[in-house]
């Protein structure tokens, strides 16, 4: 293991308090699968009728349980989510598809339901064999125990480098009916392949069906999740499973079928803004960090080019150590626009380090003031705003800076 | 100013000796751009019939030199070439178009040729104005006093991050005629946006059009310079210029009009040969770097695929961190793998560590044996080959690892 293990400095003093959900239950143990004295291995049981939408690794070298989880998904139905850290179950060949087997199989018995019903993540190194039978025996009697009042014990143990468990929690209003959104998530970036898949779990009691859910999750998913990063590096076990146990039906909520329901609209907006806030816990807790740095990209061609240039600002090792040296370095900001391939107008292009303008149209602001920015680089939320001035479109990212303890962590973190 | 200034362990203990080229002269001087008390202005006079052939960079928001040479290579025509250190003329807006005109004029008035026949680059910190000023009056006087034999000199006086002058030397027969290929270059990266474009100056005495000289120059840049990363962070100024005097023609050289003249085979292979041996110099040059790494892609459906695999790999930081702290950490290779969005066959992927096969058919080589492949890691020059098991393409790319003086260096630059 590494010599770093700093908590990140935007832990939080106190986690939400996440009440349950009908319809979901959650067990955990410790399985041994490769930490001690710690739980290892989370089940989620499911009411029947629950619908689920997913969004998975586009790595060529998908892990086993995301490859199941992609077939699994085209039913859209769900009974339950068995998930362990330790190990990520991914470049293990057959082997790993044989765990996934056993562990799908040992699921489906135990609460007699389809195998497609059945979803698995897996978490850790990347490489070593997954012995499945250390733990699928287990899956059974975690089921009968499971009980609703368990969201951080579920978050807690899906856990590997993170420094703090991700918790999230909202309502909105269906009609006349309140649901609950409830999500947690993992991941210390996307990022850090040995140990630090981004898993993200969100259940909620409405009633939807899987296609509108799935739109819903795929819409959100590109204003969140893909535009965070604290590396760069996808791993290749993300997943992010959303489940819809519907049983708010049972308080009168009218079942939604339809993709683009006007009535989701409430629901919608609940939702990206819980997986905006799960995705902003993620990039603070991002490996070595020490600042939290958002990039704003305005005046693009488009959505996809504003968010194609903020990513590559965001993944800029040179600019990205710039910020951890608290140096407002607008060169490399502009290098990192250069490089993205997107359209820029070299000479309209304008740069500000939070409210202070550094750059305007392609030269240095006349009213930049080194000391005053450089005093702005000493806080811990860093604010990029960069106008390409091509268009009107935007985009942001979130992502955080590249530090010596970045290095220490991930040289060191195997051997 | 940084606080890390070791040199690079692959610095070499001699220096290659280039003799002179018939029809080149050099003269540098102490302009005071930004170093006090070393050489930042270089001037390469060219015999009149020189061609010249070039690439630049691809960033689109490209310095005002860069724009200039690329308008100056349609006529395929130099008789001069200015460069500075210390300040990129990058991002500088009108001020620096009239910077570029400014030098092109002196340039152009001192040894009365065409403006289109004066090149000029810049390298050094991106964003300030250049002041042409202080040097233009300079250039006359070092057109004058310019001499053959002076490469070394010429090499240093462009350097910036660099911790050694990088200088190569070939021979090749164009017929009975022998011709010589002399080049240097600076960069510690592509890379470092500040202080660390990549330039490149070739010049040969061989007589060749601007067109087959282009096609030579484009076809080798592919497998040297664009297979040669840092950290991914493409500068701004990136420029490769290659000139040919011609003056062989006088020992007889027939000279080559035609792109693709099997009379050009040598020469092409001599070429190729010095810019491999040049970005090599760069690579190893790579900041704060503790090792030399080469990625070897092979079983690619293409070369240009097999190539981004290879740039996937070289351009992760979470690998090159693992390299520096001499894990042999192969997960991280199939995640960068993965994440290059090319074809790989997930249960045919390959990897060897030196010769030590580490995974074999997409799971851990049964002959692995982690001492031997972490002894492997701590030689200071690391293969890493990778079979990605779809088709018959390779590539390769060559970087180095990313350590704690990276950070420091970068963090700590500009304040």
């Amino acid at each position: 293991m590494g010599t770093v293990s700093t908590r990140s400095p935007f832990a939080p003093d106190t986690l939400p308090r996440l009440e349950p959900i009908a319809g979901v239950r959650f067990a955990t143990a410790e399985a041994g699968i490769r930490y001690l004295g710690r739980t290892d291995l989370m089940v989620a049981v499911l009411d029947e009728g629950t619908t689920v939408a997913g969004v998975l690794t586009q790595s060529k070298t998908a892990s086993a349980p995301v490859l199941a989880c992609r077939k699994h998904l085209k039913k859209g139905e769900a009974r339950l989510l068995i998930v362990n850290s330790g190990n990520a179950n991914a470049f293990t060949g057959k082997k790993g598809r044989e765990a996934v087997d056993l562990t799908v199989e040992a699921g489906a018995e135990a609460i007699d339901c389809h195998r497609h019903e059945v979803f698995v993540a897996s978490t850790g190194v990347i490489g070593e064999p997954l012995d499945a039978t250390r733990f699928a025996h287990l899956v059974g009697g975690l089921a009968e125990a499971a009980v609703p009042d368990a969201f951080e014990a579920a978050a807690r143990a899906i856990m590997t480098t993170d420094t703090y468990p991700k918790l999230a929690t909202r309502t909105a209003m269906i009609g006349d009916v309140e649901v609950t959104i409830n999500g947690f998530c993992k991941g210390a970036g996307m990022i850090a392949p040995d140990m630090a898949t981004m898993l993200c779990f969100i259940f909620t009691d409405a009633h939807i069906a899987a296609k509108p859910l799935q739109a819903l999750l795929s819409e959100h998913v590109e204003t969140t999740f893909n535009a965070m990063t604290v590396d760069g590096d996808t791993s290749t076990s993300d997943t992010c499973l959303l489940f819809a146990t519907g049983d708010a039906s049972a308080r009168g909520q009218e079942p939604i079928t339809k993709v683009g329901s006007k009535k989701l609209a409430g629901f919608s907006e609940a939702l990206h803004d819980l997986m905006r806030d799960l995705a902003i816990q993620v990039a603070k807790d991002g490996e070595g960090l020490s600042k939290f740095v958002t990039f704003v990209v305005e005046g693009a061609e488009s959505e996809p080019a504003a968010r194609r240039i903020a990513l590559s600002c965001a993944n800029s090792p040179i600019l990205k150590t710039a910020i951890a040296g608290e140096d407002p370095n607008w060169g490399r900001v502009v290098m990192a626009v250069g490089k993205s391939g997107e359209a820029a107008d070299r000479d309209k292009l304008s740069i500000w380090f939070g409210e202070h303008c550094v750059a305007r149209d392609g030269e240095r602001a006349a009213e930049y003031d080194e000391p005053t920015v450089a005093y702005y680089m000493k806080g811990r939320e860093i604010v990029i705003r960069i106008d390409v001035g091509v268009g009107s479109a935007s985009a942001h990212v979130w992502t955080c800076d590249l530090t010596h303890d970045y290095v220490s962590i991930n040289a060191d973190y195997r051997s």
